[in-house]
């Protein structure tokens, strides 16, 4: 039989994914599961994007340009206008989620044996990106302790190599959910111009930010037209993420040309998710407001509810919705692999996402889970008192 | 400025779109430009997908399975039982568009520096999936004397080395419109065996079979089990080119395994256009008979049409709806971009893809150039009529 590549085998397994078949076992014993492991927000799509789809009327479901529609574009290009990140349609290339534009990030900046370092704990799918372009990724450690927040310089200068080609953040992060200040997006912007790297800044979740604070884009800062991308998405801002579109935004103009032919290659994006999408800007304000105002509603919830847990510490966010859990356990994997398989509160458990794969340094963050608070209050209030009557018997 | 990347830098142009702005450019002094360049039918979608997208109810537009949606997968089995392949829905992963099942096809089997063996000339994307992935595509040369015929099987084993990890071939084929028959396939089989490859089959173009002939898929062939990949598509067979919706097919676990994880790492394919797939495949046959008897005819039209003109051959397409034709000019890519820039017959002209870029041999089928017959036979008519104008007073 003919062996599959190197790389394949390489290829990390979702962490989120890898309790699946516990999770599938326990819903086929009668057991509800709370999935407090994956970021699929329950709200609502807005009806306005919904509608532009229904009311299309397509002869022939045809390619769009393989950079998207040319009005989408000059519609996301005002979003960005609107919120002080000032861009054209042509600084934007429209994408199948962020997912792709990652990939396309990674592909134009980086070739086999390149390096990205990327502050840890991190989006665990940077992990099979970068194994499928061959990249290497060099983990910088951000600490439970210090909220999360941007290493030390001296941390990110001892791993730049020759190999390096770019530092790849997530504001907000998930799974952290900490929110990068100003003051750190420019300590960032000088690292990457001293040592002539490339800023790849996740923003997915740039609509996700509470307590009044102001989410601060690498392209907001001066001077980073040559080094930044941004990665962007509709997924989780308008909970559309089976629309499957996100996009890759820079001014550097060789970043855009290269980015285009790996494009082209691909063809194009989905036609009729660019319709929805296009619409989607639309979305009033308010309806962000609402989203917003109901997440942080959940956060609070849930943090003050794990936090009454005996020794249960949570790393406070200030945006995106996951929170990072430290539970009074040794090993995070097993326990949550036992909540599905072992144990039940009236017939209902919970799911969470072990933290340590979202390291990719080995053994740190064992203790820790990742918790995305997308569900209505009360099941997340129901959710935690599982959690904390599971810890009292858990066979730790 | 950072630099970009090595494969960035060698990141192949589409030869069809490199000619986009010539063809803009005429379109803006008013002259009226016939696409024979591209693969984007003119064919109506079904009229069963569409509607089904308007008449789905959707709350929340959610991600769907990575491999994509249980119900999809389990009716695009039954497809190809129907249509002789004996898969079941775990045999198949919905894709985003052929051209991520290519992606994922190629990630699962090689590693960078490993070499694919495809008969050229092929469908030049797989250049750029090629150097997105760091892998040599290795050519051997099929040709237009023999109607493109699969090369003797002594010509693979000169190039099979150590690094050679499958052949890929396209049947029926873009650009040359040929039918692999069962014999070659066997000879196919028998080589990858002998050498423990796979063998990647595109089949986006199985439904387009002309001449009472039947398409003979890798999986019909026996024993191919462990060594067929299938990639295949909507994009054409239900004019649906912007769902971005295809399928990797195989039998062999390994492979379903890893490319489940590539899969995984991008989340899912599009939701959407799951649904209108799903239902695409209520088509009635009808539909395919009044598609492929259109094709037919314009085929008939266009070559019968192409052989009155001095000095040009045609490779007559037994499937697809391509074709490979040989001009009296010394350079077809120059001939083509003149065609554009300085040519117009009453304010018409004409766009065809020199096929120098579906070669990755240098300096083949210079005088080639490929032209889809995706146009209402009107229309080729003008357009041969243009074409054989024009060559009677190029300055060749
Ligand atoms: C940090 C981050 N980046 C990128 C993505 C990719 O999202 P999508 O491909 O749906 O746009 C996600 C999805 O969860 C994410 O959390
Ligand atoms: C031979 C061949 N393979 C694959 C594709 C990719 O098609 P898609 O990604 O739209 O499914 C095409 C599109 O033209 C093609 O001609």
């Amino acid at each position: 039989m003919p062996a599959i590549s190197i790389k394949g085998i390489h290829m990390p397994e979702s962490p989120i994914r890898k309790l699946v078949p516990y999770a599938e076992a326990a819903k086929k014993r009668g057991t509800k599961v709370y999935h407090l492991n994956i970021g699929q927000p329950d709200i609502k799509t807005p009806k306005i994007a919904m509608d532009a789809v229904k009311n299309a009327d397509i002869d022939v479901l045809e390619y769009s340009r393989s950079e998207g529609s040319e009005t989408y574009r000059e519609k996301i290009a005002a979003y960005y206008k609107k919120n002080k990140v000032n861009v054209t349609a042509n600084d934007i290339m429209v994408t199948t989620g962020g997912s792709e534009a990652l990939l396309f990030a990674l592909g134009t900046i980086a070739d086999p044996e390149d390096e990205i370092i990327i502050p840890e704990p991190f989006y665990a799918n940077y992990n099979g990106f970068a194994t499928s372009a061959n990249i290497k990724v060099v983990p910088v450690v951000s600490k439970f302790e210090d909220n999360f927040a941007l290493p030390a310089i001296e941390e990110f200068e001892k791993l730049i190599t020759d190999k390096t080609k770019a530092i790849l953040i997530c504001n907000p992060g998930n799974p952290t959910g900490y929110l990068y200040s100003k003051e750190e997006i420019q300590k960032l912007a000088a690292i990457v111009k001293k040592h002539d790297l490339f800023l790849i800044a996740d923003e997915v979740y740039r609509e996700f930010v509470y307590d009044g604070i102001e989410h601060y884009s690498i392209l907001q800062e001066e001077g980073m037209d040559d080094y930044a991308i941004i990665i962007d998405s509709v997924s989780k801002r308008y909970s559309m993420c089976g629309a499957r579109i996100g996009c890759l935004v820079s001014k550097n103009k060789a970043v855009m040309t290269t980015a285009l032919k790996f494009a082209q290659a691909r063809l194009s994006p989905p036609t009729l998710a660019q319709i929805a999408c296009e619409a989607a800007l639309e979305t009033p304000q308010s309806y962000f407001d609402e989203v917003n105002a109901e997440y942080v509603d959940r956060r609070n919830t849930v943090i003050e509810a794990l936090e009454k847990i005996e020794g249960v510490r949570v790393a406070k966010p200030k945006g995106a919705f996951y929170c990072i859990v430290e539970l009074p356990v040794k090993n995070a994997d097993h326990f949550a692999q036992w909540l599905l398989e072992s144990y039940d509160l009236e017939g209902e458990t919970v799911m969470v996402a072990p933290a340590a794969g979202f390291y990719s340094t080995p053994n740190i963050g064992l203790n820790q889970v990742r918790i995305a608070y997308v569900l209505k209050k009360e099941n997340l209030l129901k959710s935690v008192h599982i959690l904390k009557e599971a810890l009292k018997v858990y066979p730790n």
